[in-house]
């Protein structure tokens, strides 16, 4: 039998994060992080509510899941993430030692990819998981927002 | 007269932070931001404490600052941090679109100059103030640390 636990399954489970984050007029980006085929920290973007440029979907969910494990590493964690984590993002991942990172869209202009930020030794990372769901709600979200004003 | 709100006036309010992280065993890292010769920020380091890499002196101050304005972005303010933002930071730092960055000792290895991270087009950047009491600071901490092991 597959195992139902696959990239797939917990990337829909970051973009639920993601448009939570777009309902509250924030710009659409979901993370979860998980652990043996467990969510265990869930996060969206909040930098509008907030009023804080830290508030990421990424930074919550590292902060979360470190809390939840009770150390600050997270060995053997996956974090799943509609966006291709931008520098402070990929930073803090650094810092963590992340096992994996899957992300789901590109981000040429501010991803950490074309910005080069290292990442640890330990870490891994794919993208391109639902990437078609993912920048179609981003795109959506822009839209709105430019109908709005 | 000469202003005393000079770049080492404020530095040395970031290292009474760094001496506050190196008491409660943290590497000693300690930022404040200032706007209009005002410190409205302060923090130091509490990775350890709170088991959570995104807890820098300033991503803290970051966070305290934009409460402090009611505002994410960091106009018109300069952090000063006893050592050379990481990339994390840096990366915060970008989206805060900060005026100035005043670092004391630097960091060759996790430092955002040799790592490259992208800084926004409206941040300066200096670094060098009170260096050597920032970095002694640094390896009296891990003298000591290294002797408890």
């Amino acid at each position: 039998m597959e195992n139902p636990f696959d990239d797939t399954y917990f990337m829909k489970k970051a973009l639920q994060e993601a448009e939570i984050a777009f309902e509250k007029g924030e710009i659409p980006v979901g993370a979860v992080i998980v652990i043996e085929d467990r969510i265990i920290a869930r996060a969206h973007n909040l930098t509008e509510l907030l009023n804080d440029v830290t508030a990421h979907a990424e930074m919550q969910a590292i902060t979360a899941a470190a809390n939840f494990l009770g150390g600050k590493y997270l060995h053997n964690c996956t974090l799943y993430v509609t966006l291709e984590p931008c520098q402070m993002c990929a930073g803090a991942l650094y810092w963590s030692q992340i096992s994996k990172i899957v992300y789901g869209a590109s981000d040429e202009e501010r991803g950490c990819i074309n910005l080069k930020t290292k990442l640890h030794p330990k870490t891994k990372m794919v993208g391109g998981v639902l990437q078609d769901e993912a920048s179609q709600l981003l795109k959506r979200f822009f839209i709105e927002k430019r109908n709005l004003n």
